[in-house]
């Protein structure tokens, strides 16, 4: 059996029948570059010692159009989407599993870079696929590749953290700007050409969330605010935590180039997608440590203080904005962007 | 906001937009469904404890069509698809997570009745559904649904099976009978009709894989034969230890109208998936009360003994025929059956 063709071929039926064509695709392919101890095991599922302490697990399937963009592609996306969604029980993830579905005539080179791309970002992370499963569907009946990954991972001991924790009196904090993913994606959709200021913020964040947790374990909740963006998420969080929320726009950190995009598309930044930031409430107490913490890492340089946590038995998330009125930030109404992750 | 028309009612791209109407969906049809404490959290991830012991997780993206079949549907088969790659680690499968790629265009009602099954299947097996994901995909770009879980699951102190533990001498078993999980869904494929007689195995096994490996921890592995079937799962057992293997086909339990039904589409029962049985290798001196245990239990009445290990640097599987004759089991090649899990 000759080697596969890494270069000109492509995804075929054949390659998720289970057989000798499968196993090359596994073995050329995905176990040479998410290559470890676990893969290299080849069973259908992988062993290993967790630390003690809570259990987490997250799974996100990413069905993202483009495949590629500035910033990543879905393969990196994949990787840091599971582990963002791990890391905000103040976890720290452990291991990967992935779950490739892929469209019948894919170019194997996409599929190749994907998974390479996958394997770095495993890599810079840390955190190892250690077990993996891949489907192919008709010509048709796909589109390219979409990846379900999971994650498990461990809370130290002592950590709660969970959306229906927020009080009144906490402060809501911010990692950095907002917008940065979806907006680079709609651009890229779109042709528009933003995307050459612009790129996604797709990062693992579970190192900023390992000194934030250190630091302030008295933190209620984190969550990543992605599809549904800032505002969406808010309203999540504190419906989640039957409480309202007063925001400052004006402490909101925004890019220049992205607030611009924002206005010619005619998007509302608040509910632009992003892929590696995250929103953290805290007593009011630890607000000025913990964005101090944020700070220090590079990956919250630019975090603020955005707003606080009020007794509302209605839940509304509200916001003084820049010229000094007051406007509702209603959860997301109607598909404003889809395929973001 | 209405409610969602489960009766006439499909999904809808905003049903993936992260905003209200995902929301909607996630809380009316797959909450409601599954309903447990931890999905009942509504955070982005579960958190539990796991009993000591070493960690298993296994994936599984589950693209059959069609979607309902006799003996399961789509979302079964995503439950005991993955029960079953975790136990066969000799683990006690304990968690799901679940993610789901919808097409729009999806009647709801095909959907609830899907996550509905894989309620009741997560419910008879005594393991929950604890996080999830949903997103949604153009028309065209999908095929109505795909589901990949991903289980973790617990390895009782002082076991370990891996596939790389076959040695010469060792025996093969098998709990029932091969080729009804394929057969049945090829015939539904080509409306041919095998399907009266015949049904999908469809079934998780750690109920019986508990009992086989409190019985005899002597196991060397189990490996359940689903694409590419009992053929190419020993294939890449036999290769995985470096060992060939000598089976014996009058041994191989195989029904009636199933033998009829591969005859007539002109398929190798060897080679067509099951998706409730398993294979264990366990030393010849337990062999037969590893036998005795599984016929105990309900899910191996029809178990046997269906070969040995021998030494065979070419890893070689050989099969005595019905007739007396000798005939090499290869690996699968080409693509005998598609999207049968």
């Amino acid at each position: 059996m000759s080697r596969l063709d890494l270069k000109n071929g492509s995804v075929e039926m054949v390659h998720g029948s289970g057989g000798r064509a499968m196993g090359q695709l596994i073995e050329e392919l995905f176990a040479r570059a998410l290559r470890n101890q676990w893969l290299d095991q080849g069973n259908d599922q992988a062993q290993f010692e967790l630390p003690p302490g809570r259990v987490v697990m997250a799974t996100d399937s990413h069905v993202i159009s483009p495949l590629f963009f500035p910033g990543g592609d879905i393969g990196s996306l994949a990787v840091h989407g599971t582990i963002n969604d791990v890391a905000m029980a103040g976890a720290r993830p452990c291991y990967l599993a992935a779950g490739f579905i892929l469209e019948e005539g894919f170019p194997l080179a996409d599929l190749a870079r994907i998974v390479e791309s996958m394997a770095a970002a495993a890599r810079e992370a840390g955190v190892p696929v250690v077990t993996g499963d891949t489907k192919v569907v008709e010509r048709g009946k796909g589109d390219g590749v979409f990846i379900t990954t999971t994650g498990v991972g461990v809370v130290p001991p002592g950590l709660y953290l969970s959306g229906d924790r927020a009080r009144p009196g906490d402060r809501i904090l911010l990692s950095g700007s907002i917008g940065d993913h979806g907006v680079t994606i709609l651009s890229l959709r779109e042709g528009l050409g933003f995307e050459a200021d612009i790129g996604s913020d797709s990062q693992a964040l579970h190192g900023l969330v390992a000194a934030m947790v250190e630091a302030v374990p008295e933190i209620r909740c984190l969550r990543d605010p992605t599809r549904g963006g800032l505002g969406n998420t808010l309203n999540e969080l504190a419906r989640q935590s039957g409480v309202g929320m007063q925001l400052v726009e004006r402490a909101i950190p925004l890019r220049e180039p992205v607030r611009a995009a924002c206005e010619f598309l005619g998007l509302d930044p608040l509910y632009v997608a992003n892929e590696g930031k995250l929103i953290a409430i805290c007593p009011a107490e630890q607000a000025e440590r913990l964005l101090e913490v944020m700070r220090e890492h590079p990956q919250g340089r630019e975090a603020a203080i955005i707003g606080t946590v009020v007794a509302d038995a209605q839940c509304f998330v509200q916001m003084e904005t820049l010229f000094g009125g007051s406007r509702m930030v209603d959860w997301l109404n109607g598909e404003q962007l889809p395929r973001m992750c």
